[in-house]
Order: C-alpha cells, then structure tokens, then sequence
C-alpha cells in the first residue's frame, strides 16, 4: 500500500469511533454521546478554555491529543469510569488496540498518534493535564445537563465524582470551583447520592 | 455572566451539533452522520494528510477552523450541497446562526471563531483551501462505502460529484487522483449517475 493508501484505511478505520457509546447522554438527554463527538467536543473546548490551563501549554499539541485520545476505543470500547471489572483489563485490551489501528498508518504517523494517546494516559505534561481535565469537565456537565441519568443509574456517588474531578483541580485550578457547585448541585438535586444517603 | 460562564454557556451549546445530521450516512451505513463527528474525522484528517496540502499550511489554523466550520449549523442546519433552494437562503441563515452563537463567547473569542468560520466559507487562504479539501474528500469516503445512498436517494450525477470535488484539487492536487478513481467506481457500481445513463 503507498502512504496515502495507508492514511485513507486509517480514515475508514475512524469512522467506527462514530459508533463507539459512552455512558453520557447528550444533554438533551435524547441518546448517549458517542466517543467521536465527544473528541470533537473536547477539543473544541481546549480552544476557548486555554487561559485556565494550569502551566503554559502548547495548543496544536492539546488539539492532536484530544482528537486521538479515544481512538483506540474502537477496537477496546468505552470503559466506564466506575467499573472497576474493565477498568482492570483496560490497558491490555487498549495497547492491542493500539497496536493494530496505530499499525495501519505510515510508520512515523503511527508512532506520533501512539505517543499522544500515551502522553495523555500518563498525565506528566502540561498539555496533557490541561487535556484530561477538559475530558472530566466535558462529562460532568453532560451527566448534570441531561439529569444525571447516568449517575443514577449506576448509582454514583459524591467521593466518587470528587475523586475523578481531581484532574480538573490539576489542570484546570481555575475552574475548580465551578465543578464544586456542579457537584453540589447534582447532590442537592439527587442526581449524585451523598455519602450520608448512600449508607 | 463571568467569561467562564460564557464560555461554558456555548459548551453547552456546542452539545446541539451531535444532533444535526448530514445527508451522508457512516461508512457501514448504520445511520445519517452528524456534524459533530464529522467534524472531528475532519480535523483528525487535517493531522495525518498536511503532506498533501497545495501550499504550506499552518496545522493549528486547520484544526481550529475545521473544529468550528459547521458550528453555525446549530441554528441553520446543515444544507446539503446538491440542494438548490436551500443553498440559495444558506447563507442568511448562516449569518443570523454566527450572531447568536459566537455572541455568545466573550467578545475577542467569538470574534476569533467568526473569522475562522467566514476564513473556511471564503477558500481564499492556504488553510481554508486544505481545510475545504478535506471536507470533500471525507464525505466522498463516506457516500462510497456506504454504498452510494445518499448520492441514489438525490440521483446525483457524475457532474455534479466532479463539480463538488474541485475543492479538492485545489487543496490537494496530489490526492485528485485517488478521488477521480473513487468517482469512477461510484459510477460503475451504479452510486452514481453518469450523464448518458441520466439524459
């Protein structure tokens, strides 16, 4: 195959990312988001939301992060966040994820794509903290818009959501606040069940 | 309301284009795309071809304009090409849609988005004409492999293709080539109409 064969079966190979469902809702609450509208949704963010970055970062590098990140979620699927089940068999089934979609590009963009999803995963960079606090944000406001469907089905509580906003306490400081009056909004709505109530 | 609140009162906006469809299908034909996702194959695109592109582009620019390039369809709805009459109220529609959304943002923000989006519309600059290129080409992969349906369903014609396929010629002289290849097939197979078989 010559590079541009390469890059347009790579392409094609994205196209499942459309089909891949999260557990957010849309905010309407009409269907579950997918993980390739999401990307879109994220990195649309890291364009507006730069200045509450908690180093310097570098823009292009947030942007091809985000719109990565997920890709190996076409052959791993979406691990929700509170299911400790697949959260424990989450990096196996992603790194051969990664080896195959990651394989079907030139070698070097291969590589590239490679580094930013693990750039991200590892969260040691100022891009890829401000990274990851946009993708807790982005949720957060999904599962609140949209009644915390999500959230109370699974029946997810207040420490639990403090300790996955951590990273936007990390990367985004700023911000720390408002996702605070998120939480407690969604507390005193019952859309996150307190400590107290969850006993 | 703070820019924060701004900038999250059009997050929450952002949220609408997941519900926009597009003529076109996914590529196993399974439901309409929409403009979100779609948006985000673009940009993911913009990272891997930059090679291809007529003249040296900036990747930061691409990105961020094919990020917000169909933001205005919130309000105005996506217009499909091939559709006269649409097309001709487009771009009123179009305008009142960057008012309302891109007001939302603080002031130099939504200034900065506006300009992107008129940038895109205009294919004037090195960037506007890849990120145009690019907007071709996905959705020609799109109507291809998901058998033509979209291009049946509006018995399009092999003229019609061609003309809409320019951008790409323009932005990408080098994939024109693979594009005219993808046409002929579309043809073949019947996707397509060809102008003896249309008369």
């Amino acid at each position: 195959m010559s590079r541009l064969e390469q890059q347009l079966a790579f392409s094609r190979e994205l196209d499942k990312l459309k089909s891949v469902l999260r557990r957010s809702q849309l905010m309407d609450a009409s269907r579950h988001e997918n993980s390739a509208e999401h990307s879109w949704h994220l990195a649309s963010l890291a364009i507006l939301m730069k200045e509450y970055a908690a180093e310097p970062v570098d823009l292009t590098h947030v942007l091809k992060m985000l719109l990565v990140h997920d890709v190996v979620e076409i052959d791993a699927g979406d691990t929700f966040a509170y299911d400790k089940v697949n959260v424990a068999s989450q990096q196996e089934r992603e790194e051969k994820a990664a080896d195959r979609l990651f394989g079907l590009l030139p070698k070097e963009q291969g590589h590239e794509l490679r580094s930013l999803w693990e750039e991200f995963d590892a969260r040691q960079t100022p891009e890829s903290k401000y990274a990851n606090a946009l993708d807790r944000l982005q949720p957060l406001m999904q599962n609140f818009y949209s009644g915390g469907m999500s959230w109370k089905k699974h029946g997810v509580t207040r420490e639990q959501v403090m300790e996955r906003m951590e990273a936007v306490r990390i990367g985004m400081p700023q911000v720390w606040p408002t996702v605070l009056k998120f939480i407690d909004d969604a507390c005193a709505a019952g859309m996150v069940k307190t400590t107290s109530s969850s006993r």
